[in-house]
Order: structure tokens, then C-alpha cells, then sequence
């Protein structure tokens, strides 16, 4: 990052799931609260781990091409309906079914997201680039109060990250270079295919994001790698 | 609107300039200023008035085919090189040009837009439908502070309004059905053309949008005629 100057960078783009919002602890306490409601003693963090390893591969479905585009809510709910028998949640209603798939829209932030964001957004375009769908982001902004400026959802294009369109699209919507665009993301193969692309990228540790006893450490030489969003923000001055 | 609840309506879609941003003042405001300092006295009302009557005919020549896709910005570059002679701006450079285009980036609200919208979006979400470019309607949400929950930029789906594509894309991305989308427009043919695809429409009067003078009664039966956006959030409860 020598040749980085943090003047340079107009807009930063975040990954959400696991950067911006902590998916996991958010599944188990919403679904939890909503199993103990109404009775349901399901495995909650038992179905949010295997919910989340469901993630990669149905998207690499619809990347290599076996599967026509899928908007990540319908992605989400395939994975669900194959999941639920395992995990204590036979015999729910679609309309139970559509409650518990739309978790992923009321993700709560970590806790220096939103203050972070806000920083940052004074003196820069700050925006989502995430694989969730445009209406799933708008619902999860409006609950988390994340306060972006634009949402990239993988519906705009219709790809996938890693894929290139989707860190380029972003830049030519913004029409901006991309080295004149961030990455920011607790994930290294997402700043990797960002970095790829041209874009700048910054590492934002999220150690905690699948549960206790995480690392912290990156094992790229990323242009920043941060312990919060807040810390970014101030580095980025 | 006999049959029209509005508890259906789950997302208002706005058009923007004219109607939620005053163009023609703003241009004259911002451009006159700018010349002021200058020592650049142009005819800026004239300008915009001229500028703005270029505008759905270089669009049309996109929506016929006649020209590949080009983005608000592009167009509006294009027509301003056009105008310029003619209103006291031989002589710009680049960067001069750059930034008398960009004045569509700092465009100011009605006196009403934000309180409405900020109002309309604690229980629906609002977004801008504009055949304005992202980066363009990014910019300008920043600089009037439009609290869009999205921002449905012509450059999404590569097509202008009326083009059914924007209304319609617009409701895809939501994974709404178009008869709980509402557009709100102080033009009557974009809310026919909206209509058509079958979305709600308000109609906003904007008299002044073209100077003093204006017509403040449709000539259409919307489901909603109002004079403000505060109106609007007000009547939909």
C-alpha cells in the first residue's frame, strides 16, 4: 500500500454478510426468539452453520451455468427446505418457511458497523457489493440502519462475486476507475477477486463471524487490514 | 382509486427531477453563482430552459435505437457542447464543462421533498425511479439528503423512461408485484406509462417546475393527486 493515497479512494464497497452484519449470531438469536414463541425447539445454530455452508456451492450453481440465475432469497430458501428435517424444523407452513428464510433480511451489524459506515460516508460513496438481493439488502438496511449510499446486489447483474462483473459493474455504475475504489471485507478470496479486478481492497477482521475462536489475522498483504469499520474510517481519514 | 388500499403499497417510487429536485432553479441558482465568481455572464435561464428541452429528445434517440445506450451524463455532456455558443459559453475548458455538467449532481430539493420522504419511508420504502445515471442520482441524494432506500438509475437496465424495462425492472428488483408499487410524478406520462405496467401512481404538483405560471391540476385521475410529498405520506398514513 505504499503507492496507495487514501485521497485516491472515492468510493468503498463492503461485503455484508459476515463483514458489515454478524449472520450467525443473528440467525440463532432471532430464530431462537422465535422458536421459543412458539414452541419450536430446533437446532438453531446447527441450521445457521449448515444454512451458511449451503451458501457457496448453490451460487456456484448458477456460476458454472447448471442452474439459470437465482436471486439469493430463492437460493436461501432451496437450502432451507433440504435443511429443515435435520435440524428440528419438520412440518412448518410456507408462511413459516417464508419467516425463517427472510432471517437473512434482519441481520443485525457488529457493533462499530453503522458509527463506521457513517464515518466513512462523510467524505466518501459508501455502498454494499454483496451476493444478497437488492430486496433483501433494502429490508436488512432498513432494520440495521446501515446507511449506504447505493446497494450492489448480485440481481443488478445477475452474477455472483468472485465473479469480475460484479466488481466491475459496480465500478461502472459509479463510473469511477476501479483504483479509485475499495474493497472493504472480512473474507481474503473476496478482496483477492476484487484485487484482481483492479480494485483497492482492505481486510476487516471478523474473528468471531462463525462463532468463538476465530483468526484475526490475514494471511494477504491487503492495502489495510483493520480490526473494525470505524478503524478504517479513521485511516482513510 | 375506490379499490386502491393503501396498506397494499409497499414501496413509492419517485421520479426526480422536477419532481422531488426544482432543476431549473437549481441550475439557474448554482450555475449563476459559480459564473458570478467568474466574471462569466451567461444566459443560465436560458440555458436551462434549452438544456432541459434537449433532454427527451436525446433520450428518444436512445430508445429508438438510433444511438447505443449513453448514460444522463453523456447526453446531458453532448447537448451542453451543442448549447453552449448560443448562451454565452464559448470558450469553457474541459474542466469548466465538467463542472457546469455536473450541476445536474447538485440539484436541490423542494421545499417539502425530504420531510415527505423521510416521513413516507418510517413505514414504506421510497426509492428514486429516475432516468438519471447511479453515479449522477448518488451524488445528488448526497447533496440534498434524499434518504432513498434505493436508487433505480436508467443505467441499471440500460433503458430511459417510459420504456416499460424501468417500471418493471424496478418491481423485479423489489420482488414486489407492480400493483403494490406506487410511482409518484408531477409528469402525467410517466405516471400513464407506469399505469400501463400496473404500478399506483401519484401525481405531485410541481407549477413551478418550469418557472412561474405552471398548471397545478392533472388532467389524469390518479390514484393520488397531491401538492407536496408531505401530502402524499400524509393521505397514505
Amino acid at each position: 500500500m505504499a503507492d496507495l493515497r487514501a485521497s485516491q479512494i472515492g468510493a468503498v464497497l463492503f461485503d455484508v454478510f459476515g463483514t458489515v452484519v454478524d449472520w450467525r449470531g443473528s440467525l440463532i438469536a432471532d430464530l431462537g426468539a422465535w422458536g421459543a414463541a412458539r414452541g419450536i425447539a430446533a437446532d438453531w445454530a446447527g441450521l445457521a452453520d449448515a444454512w451458511r455452508d449451503a451458501y457457496a456451492p448453490s451460487m456456484d450453481a448458477v456460476r458454472r451455468g447448471e442452474q439459470p440465475w437465482t436471486a439469493l432469497d430463492d437460493l436461501h430458501r432451496a437450502s432451507l427446505l433440504r435443511l429443515a428435517p435435520r435440524f428440528g424444523l419438520s412440518g412448518l407452513t410456507d408462511a413459516d418457511l417464508d419467516h425463517v428464510n427472510r432471517v437473512w433480511h434482519r441481520l443485525s451489524p457488529w457493533p462499530d458497523s453503522v458509527a463506521g459506515l457513517r464515518r466513512l460516508r462523510e467524505r466518501r460513496i459508501v455502498a454494499a457489493l454483496s451476493n444478497g438481493n437488492v430486496a433483501l439488502l433494502i429490508d436488512m438496511a432498513r432494520h440495521a440502519g446501515l446507511p449506504w449510499d447505493f446497494i450492489f446486489g448480485g440481481d443488478l447483474y445477475r452474477h455472483y462475486k468472485p465473479d469480475p462483473e460484479t466488481y466491475l459493474g459496480a465500478c461502472a455504475l459509479l463510473r469511477r476507475p476501479p483504483e479509485t475504489v475499495m474493497l472493504a471485507a472480512a473474507h481474503e478470496s473476496d478482496l483477492a477477486a476484487a484485487r484482481a479486478c483492479g480494485l483497492r481492497t482492505a481486510f476487516i477482521a471478523r474473528p468471531e463471524e462463525h462463532g468463538p475462536g476465530g483468526a484475526a489475522q490475514p494471511a494477504g498483504d491487503w492495502d489495510f487490514a483493520v480490526s473494525s469499520i470505524e478503524e478504517l474510517a479513521a485511516r482513510l481519514g
